[in-house]
């Protein structure tokens, strides 16, 4: 099954594109939320280009969090694991930028990415896509292992003319220049957006944990 | 007794099958768990990607706990030590994912593993069962050490017509897809799954603490 | 868009100059505050000396924060990321230390950048400008990017003699001593300064954590 | 006085065996329990191979200690150092695991070892014992050193044929499966065991620190 | 502005002298001090003897510090970084241990650093001048930068025959033996030491705290 | 004056003495006490030999701390420097051990080092002296250095007969087997020893800590 788009909807598993000297490949990219203390574990023999692609992604979505309806101390509460099987190769570069964020967005919100789709795009830490390579070979792997629908980054849009037409026809293929139109795409459902005042946020965690500790206000008596 | 099944049922103790140039070997695991903080401790000359492959084993196992028995916070207050011996023997590869997660289980529900089974495959962050290499050498090795159930992955059926007659008439040879069903068959016993609401828990908990600190609900005197 | 000059005013969005075999390149610079605990993450390939200038950049606006409108202690319950795609672009060199000043003052203000600005020096730890290399090519990147306005260190002044004729008249370019110069023609705002006397505030944190414990002062009963 | 057996019964002082390319040697093993924080110390030169059969060790003996009359809490309490002069020798491999395990036992529970034994072999996590190279060398290095007993693994038992007479006749070999027997022969008293009911124990802790915190049963009244 | 003396009398910043393979130079030094935790951070590609002597720098200024005016644990509550532009250049050596006193110390005092004064010099953790090498290109950088007076250490007193007359008639050399001599020469102003007793401190700050915690003498009542 | 002897007797200036390919030094070995948590900092570019020494030593010392009159607690309070100048110069092995111990006992104790001593000899977690190289060479670098008496390890003393006559004269040669004997000689006077009865303590601490959360013991009323 590997090298297969998914058989269902699930959460955290997205299907990026890998490009290799023998040729583009799917590659299955999982992520899983746990009770944790806000730390990030990425396992899958990645190299520093991608784990830092990852810290990215992962920036960037704590900075939107609001957006998806979490508010940002939960952060602190959970460990996210990305893991890209399989285990034995090694992987890297920055262009899983995009599924590495729509991986973190549905554990993160519990909501399901689509089985047929796959992405490929850089991602910078304002959620812009950038340009990747080996785009025709990607096209194909994804044509090949039963995906629908490939969202590419705009600035890719260029090099379609290169691309057989028999892959254009059997794929949709979306450009796409920022994480929010991934989102729409990649997502079963929308995330519930969330109010969250920073500041007036903090004044109340100080305000309970004053409380907490006995201190008082000016007016207050203790008897 | 290195290279032969176990005398007998133990928790945390499971056959897994290693591929080296020499041949197939069985690989003893063994895990322990210890009072501790939730720590990680791996030893035996494991490489890289075995490593890896405990920690992709050990958040899955952390992501289904409460099917397991097991409360999301317990994990905090115990380490647990995988080692495998022989200690001079480097070891590495991906395919003892399974195995792994059996034995992790294992210490975890305290619930023994059959002493007669051995298994090989990778796992994914989602339990999933991915393929592997060696399995004729492997599956000697299982025959060789007195094994009689060999549990593989189901992408590795393909394999099983150039496996020799004889090694097919020892051993029950088990295909399997899902973490799920190498439980099932490793395990003397089920674990007992209990009900876990993570966000309810969180509020018990958060009232637990206010209460302790001294924060009183609204409509409380101090006197 | 990657190698032109920014589409808007964005906060914590610098550009910056490179300078490479091949000749000179707009370097975006991006910056982001989070929820945190003080640390400083930096992402994009970047080598030692970049990192340490980012250190030095942070220390240096650390020091100056009270006239950015920032108490020192907020910076324990912030983490920053400095993030330069492209992810794969290996970038090194104590250049960008102008430009990474400007990025971390305008995520930790609040305020946004002028997008037709880009910027090259050394900063020290008082926020001095030193001289840099490959003033020519940066600027000829500059012009090519649709950039307007290009700050530079004064110390390279005197190799503006060598600089085309047409890049001279297509940009405004303006030397500086020092990193307050850079931040008035960068920013879109000026940072209101606030009051900070650290021994005053020391004491009054003291003072609060003492009643919260329960100490009181000489003449105090409890009953 | 090095590479001879010791002078006295002392506490955490083991002798093991060690097998180079010149021939076998007596190993001077020493740990120190120290007020501390559950931290284990390794010095000596010791290979990654060593300080993993030290890491195993220390799991195994802590997984046992209410047999040693040990509450599992106070490991959080002590730091144990084991150091193996000659500090400029580098040293490296397995086989010292059981003499590791004595060493630990002995500072944990204050026993002191017997002055005129010497042991080799690898040890499992289950505190089995595995097999060792260089079993003549070793000894031989014994007789030497005027050790008069010697443990060794009972996979080892195979090699005792091609032991000269000599040696055998001036020794004591026993051989051994478990750590269990290793203890019997090494301390010069046995442990006494405690009960330890984990469950019962960190419910009593949790009520405790209840308590402490001034959380109150349901009837409870503050007046 | 590099390679020159400063125009200012500034608080941290101290002129140092390099000597390479191509002559002497001015090393400019920068520290400052942060709230923080204690910490040291160190930047300007600098090699591990350098950083090594910022180290034994920084904890011979600890050890003296009542002298300085500064009760100790108000070292807990600062940071100090401490860098040494251009930042693209490699720096090593121990012969700016002085420099790295006498910066560190005018951070914690906040009294200024003679502009005119250069030094180099190795430290030792009792504060003594050890000798350096490299002193004729040292001085002749010094002399070349606008230095006025140079303090070096009383053992290079030997090597001031070989250095050329102008030199010496142009820069005032001040052989030095310890760390007190330096900073006589080499603050605007001496610090003013305080009162510290160890033991008597700890004492008072063990009670302070038994207080806060509702701790109580012998003859307290609670009612 | 690096490379004499010391002109006064110092607290934790110890005078060790190193054998390179080029003869023997004196080792001038620093060490300061200083408010902390318990630390050990090592500088003077030493290698992983010398610096496991050093480990070793502060734990022996740890061991034996009550018979120094120091109450184990205390280390957690207080972080040690060793330094060992000229910082440029690479330093290893584990013959300064017994060195590296004095000079930690005399900076726990506050007893000075006598100046005209001077040691070699390594030292093991139990104190106890082993044989150390290049005893010719060491001793003649301390006739040299002005040196008086020299402290080895007794399993050096086979060496002596090869030492020439005028270096046995100009030097007391005192051979030593343990660390008791090495303090005796070195420090100017004798630490004063105190009781110390860890199971007592831990139960004092404890039931100091639990008044101090408001626990009560079984009798108590509060009102
Ligand atoms: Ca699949
Ligand atoms: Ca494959
Ligand atoms: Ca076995
Ligand atoms: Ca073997
Ligand atoms: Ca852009
Ligand atoms: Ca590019
Ligand atoms: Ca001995
Ligand atoms: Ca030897
Ligand atoms: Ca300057
Ligand atoms: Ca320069
Ligand atoms: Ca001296
Ligand atoms: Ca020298």
């Amino acid at each position: 099954r590997y090298g297969l788009a998914e058989e269902s909807d699930q959460i955290g598993v997205v299907t990026g594109l890998a490009y290799t000297s023998v040729g583009g490949e799917l590659l299955n990219i999982e992520a899983l939320r746990l009770p944790g203390k806000g730390r990030m574990k990425t396992t899958g023999k990645l190299g520093d280009v991608m784990k830092e692609s990852i810290e990215a992604a992962s920036s960037y979505v704590r900075s939107i969090s609001p957006r998806l309806g979490i508010k940002p101390p939960r952060f602190d509460k959970w460990d996210i694991h990305v893991h890209v099987p399989e285990g034995a190769t090694p992987k890297d570069g920055p262009s899983a930028g995009l599924a590495m964020v729509t991986s973190i967005v549905s554990v993160l919100t519990g909501i399901p990415v689509r089985k047929d789709i796959a992405m490929t795009g850089e991602v910078t830490l304002r959620g812009n896509a950038l340009a990747i390579g080996g785009l025709k070979e990607k096209l194909l792997a994804a044509l090949r292992g039963g995906i629908k629908t490939v969202l590419i980054p705009q600035e890719n849009e260029k090099d379609l003319p290169e691309i057989p037409d028999n892959v254009k026809e059997g794929l949709t293929i979306i450009p796409v220049s920022h994480v929010s139109e991934v989102l729409e795409h990649a997502l079963i459902a929308k995330p519930e957006p969330i109010e969250w005042d920073e500041a007036a946020e903090e004044e109340a965690a100080a305000a309970r944990s004053a409380i907490a500790k006995g201190e008082e206000g000016p007016g207050a008596t203790t008897h």
